[in-house]
């Protein structure tokens, strides 16, 4: 099953305009991810203390359960855009990258496989979302493959009928500007059932069930 | 308090493209009204038979509580664009229209008030979406008024500041064209707060109160 999840504003938004390395998701974009950074799951990951902990709890934890292997884009591996440059960029993540799993990178250019420490590997596929899900599939051993980042990357496979299950959360907030999730006329071919919604302090989560093309 | 709900796609529309007589909605518009359509409360307000009680049947409940006063478009109450023209158009509805309560009609063309059967009267108001409101909120004697129909209206009620409450009952469907409530950068200075989410078969209920500008 290949499954996306995203922070989404009130007007549609998943990143706000002018995205830079100041402002990774763009202008406004922090609000969109406000929900989470309160919530004593996430600040643990990431080293902090405190936090809270509400419905929105449940909805990280099941998130993450079940993962057998990630779908990037290459802008969220890193590097500049292009064919890859000596010294060899090898991410953001540092020698022990966070995931801990099979990553497939979507690329337009070949590179070998990076093994790293923890579990993470990342493998480089020029052959399309199509060749990408199916060696994520692979390596995933009967797990979910999820779509990490690069809603350019989640919008392809939803347009082809290719994800399964798509996790909005919606967040009381306006951008007003930035990169939409669903800004595809030809999503009318798209058939979406709404599985469960859940409300929680300053987000509603919405899942939605995917029927697969043909 | 100004009230406004409407049902929204997944992607962001209140209408589809080529809204005309057989399709009042635009393209595959019909669809954002499908959870409605099967509640018996609807069913038997519109004099027909059967339907079901769900979690939609009291937000629909709330939804016609205390109002007293509407107000709506030109387009929504009826007749040519322009100014108005003999016989004079009565609108859409009738010798008994379906309101039962003072209608505010924004238009850009002064005509006298009309008095129906059955408590529905319309007062024309050429001033302006803060004229209209102010006309509205003595009619309503502190009852709240409630924007029915023309997403143009209450476009621009958001956008002043003026709205108090928002419920948008997201379906799950892709409209993929059509009118977006939000689509105004200079949404950024609308606050939101969400206030509740009813998960209910076909359709989530998003309740959002809104701060006013100023």
């Amino acid at each position: 099953m290949l499954r996306y999840s995203v922070s989404m504003s009130a007007d549609g938004f998943v990143a706000g305009p002018d995205q830079s390395e100041q402002h990774p998701l763009g202008i406004r974009g922090e609000l969109l991810h406000a929900w989470m950074r309160e919530l004593a799951i996430w600040r643990e990951q990431a080293g902090l203390a405190g936090g809270v902990v509400n419905a929105s709890t449940a909805v990280i934890e099941r998130g993450d359960d079940n993962i057998g292997a990630i779908i990037m884009g290459r802008n969220m591996f890193g590097g500049q855009p292009g064919p890859w440059r000596e010294p060899m960029w090898n991410g953001w993540w540092g020698e022990n990258p966070p995931f801990h799993l099979p990553v497939v990178v979507l690329t337009h250019y070949a590179r070998s496989p990076l093994a790293c420490e923890g579990g993470t590997s990342f493998e480089f596929v020029t052959g399309g979302i199509g060749a990408a899900l199916d060696r994520a599939g692979d390596a995933a051993s009967g797990k979910d493959v999820v779509i990490s980042g690069g809603a350019g990357v989640a919008k392809q496979y939803l347009a082809a009928g290719l994800l399964d299950e798509l996790l909005i959360h919606l967040v009381p907030e306006f951008l007003g500007d930035g990169t939409r999730l669903f800004d595809d006329p030809a999503l009318t071919a798209v058939k979406l059932e709404q599985t469960r919604a859940v409300e929680a302090p300053g987000v509603t989560h919405l899942y939605y069930r995917i029927a697969r093309a043909g």
